[in-house]
């Protein structure tokens, strides 16, 4: 049976089939670097119980989350300059998940060890490995994200929990149709244009990408007063989905005064960065940050931009938690496509073609 | 076997391994009028889950709570004009449960509807059809309850979610004989009294009618506060179960002013409704009103009588759903008979009749 | 097989196989005598749900906390003098567990009856039988403890609720290893110290003995405080293990003035009384006192003793019960052991043993 020829409804409907399995032999987010200071971080990802920790030089290490002599969580234990000690009878763990010491005992058992993971950190970003059997190392460096490095812009995010699996976020962010109805409140502004902006949507057997087009509009209140615009804009959204994240970099140009097929054009820019990552099959974590390059009162702007940011996101969890939810309650029953469901779609047949 | 011939226990016992059932073909107390106003309601009502809205003409609709696009529950959508519309992409469905809208989209899909449920508004109340298969549009009216339409009378009421299957309630109210116990700081009194009240139980296939007599008694301090009683009352009890609600109408008036079987008497009155509706098979809706007709200072009195009547049923709450978490933690182990159950006993072989 | 040759490990995860059992035919501890004043106390105890309660002889009933009529737990109604009044329908039961009054009813049902448990009151402390079928009625007398009867200890003590298995906190006290890690901020001073302190295992088939000695060092903060200590002290960690409970006895005399092998040796002591007993095979109850003798404003001095014993313990429950929840999380993989598992190993063989 070919994928191709699955409407949007099969695959949603086989996902939850197939639901013990995830993409592999890939980099996922685990943490933003900014997560990992003095304090271990027990994080569950791909139903995996990790500790992460970052020793004092610097480096981070992510291990097997239960002490291999008495199965206390070691995210419940301190942080020492070579390693991580249980809090329960004082075992140190390296990074390498060797256990390097056994208070009051002479000897180190030879079997004293914990499983460790393949980390990352690039960017401000901490990534992690999961291969298959046979590609326990990684096989290639993770995804760059040079926004995070760029001085030009100015950055903050946080993680949410979701009650809700991975994908439905991904359809959520892959069509910003929703902005009208969800966003209401917030970034919403007019349903209707939002609803009939002209989308370009492409995409490969790796990547889906949305490209919307506002030209010669009336800029919202947050560009306004984050650049000196003078009258209307031309506006645009791009959509960058690949398995791991999505980027989405939306702004404006003051009207006529630039391409916006130019990737170098000036004014005000807002780059999201998605990671989402799944916990387990029903959960999952949403890694985001947002970047901006505002021209005026740049810390205080970027606060804003990023606090309406949150504000944005916790809407989305309230209806994707929902939405999941009565998904279950109705026993995902078969859902109905409309035109919004091209790119999602798209989405879920790459995730689909890496689970065979 | 004869149903007739069973013990309350085993009519208790049945029911659990019949619990999928629950009577049809008739009308089910889904809420009070004044609960809809300019928001949808979420209800789920023998196993269904349920939105029910009231568009600006005041007539009320019932859709299946879940959107056809994308699963969101409908009643976290905004009411519009004509229909309700959901919350995530913005689809709009009329009361007939058809989609008139799908934003951005020319043409609405032929498949675009969710189930509607048959409604009828009466009395101020909601009432909703359970019907079989062969008999999914309603057969007759709803019972009628001119209580609440007669100006003689000032009511108000609330709903309570139950933890607790809706046959537990059944059993409490055709059984004032817990008054001296559970409601011993409420409206008890004398346990004695209640207890050795004389009781006339009379029955047919649709309903039981409990009538207790206490002639010559001294009225409680309710009473004297609402009414000007000369001294010693007589007063009565009445109760009435159907398989959708009881009516409990007590009362009093001056002793020998009257016969307490003229059902044209005199004096004060409360009136109580209780429609108690199976949310699941383990738990269920208590849809209660209370209408009184004090003499003195009518709304203040009316007022702190039915404030009365809330201590009252959360008391009653406590006890029924401890006694049902009780019930599961011993696997419904067999029960005992004693004096007091043969109204409920009879009620649930009313019950037990319409699942066969 | 023989147990003494398996593992910690293989104990540890035989256990979780025969989890439905625990060791019979001995007292448990059921409550402490000052829960039991005039409200009936819920308890469950080895899967048993009971209502305790002390009628005004002062005698302390068990019953099976469920009334026979309607399923309420009994534990919801009211002490009389000479029984326990369900709080649905009244029906009142004696101490054997009889119904002796169906209020309204003259004739009280031959069936109206309830389960009874085998009660203890001995030495401030509530022990409950259980037997096997052929053991009903108590063949012994509960282990007496007569350190509360002592007039120079001042004791208190309180009931924790422990979502996890009872042995985790028999491995617990048995090795007072953690305490460098675990009472990092209450009483675990040196961890070294405590990990490298001469320790002697001994033990038996129905008890294991751990003695540590800690001579010539210098006395903690407590122990200043609550005796005139005259410099450095010799100090010692006594801990008895019985399946039912364990007795935690430490202490110090001033260094030299005593030997720490006489009995009756003079200085600060404090003796803490461990009642574990299992309420499910994943939760329990510790019912723990302490009794102390200092010489220093006494009733003060111990309140500290006391306040200062209930802070280690709540850091003991939030590391067991992580611990428990990671055993589960990682369903029950194999353990490592160290040195300090050799008493804590001891008292699994003695309960496996029991289990047979």
């Amino acid at each position: 049976m070919s994928v191709q020829h699955m409407s949007a409804a099969e695959l949603i409907n086989t996902d939850v089939e197939k639901k013990s399995l995830f993409p592999l032999n890939m980099w996922y987010v685990a943490a933003l670097s900014s997560e990992l200071k003095d304090k271990p971080l027990a994080r569950t990802i791909l139903n995996h119980q990790i500790v992460f920790f970052r020793t004092s030089d610097g480096e981070v290490s992510a291990l097997e989350d239960r002490c291999c002599h008495r199965a206390l969580p070691l995210s419940l234990g301190t942080i020492e300059n070579n390693g991580i000690r249980c809090g329960y009878h004082g075992l140190l763990f390296n990074g390498d998940g060797k256990c390097i010491e056994v208070p009051g005992q002479g000897k180190v058992p030879r079997k004293a060890l914990v499983s460790t993971y393949s980390i990352c950190e690039q960017n401000h970003l901490i990534w992690i490995w999961f291969g298959d059997e046979n590609t326990q190392e990684p096989t290639c460096t993770p995804p760059e994200y040079p926004v995070h490095n760029n001085p030009e812009y100015l950055f903050d995010g946080d993680v949410y929990h979701y009650e809700a699996p991975y994908q439905l976020i991904h359809d959520n962010l892959l069509d910003l149709s929703h902005l009208g109805y969800v966003h209401l409140y917030t970034i919403g502004g007019n349903a209707k244009l939002h609803m009939t902006a002209e989308t370009k949507v492409e995409s490969d057997e790796k990547m889906v990408r949305v490209v919307r087009h506002m030209p010669d509009s009336v800029p919202p209140p947050t560009y306004t007063a984050a650049y000196p615009f003078k009258g209307k804009i031309d506006r645009w959204q791009e959509i960058l989905f690949k398995i791991s994240h999505l980027e989405i970099w939306t702004g404006a140009v003051d009207a006529g005064s630039d391409s916006l097929d130019n990737p170098n054009r000036d004014g005000f820019h807002m780059k999201g960065f998605h990671g989402i990552t799944p916990e387990t099959e029903t959960t999952c974590h949403y890694l985001w940050t947002m970047s901006t390059n505002p021209k005026h009162d740049p810390e205080e702007t970027a606060k804003k931009v990023i606090e309406q940011t949150r504000l944005t996101f916790d809407e989305d969890k309230v209806v994707i938690e929902a939405q999941y939810k009565n998904m279950q309650n109705f026993k995902n029953r078969t859902m109905l496509d409309i035109h919004v469901d091209v790119a999602p779609n798209r989405a879920r047949r790459i995730i689909e073609s890496q689970l065979t």
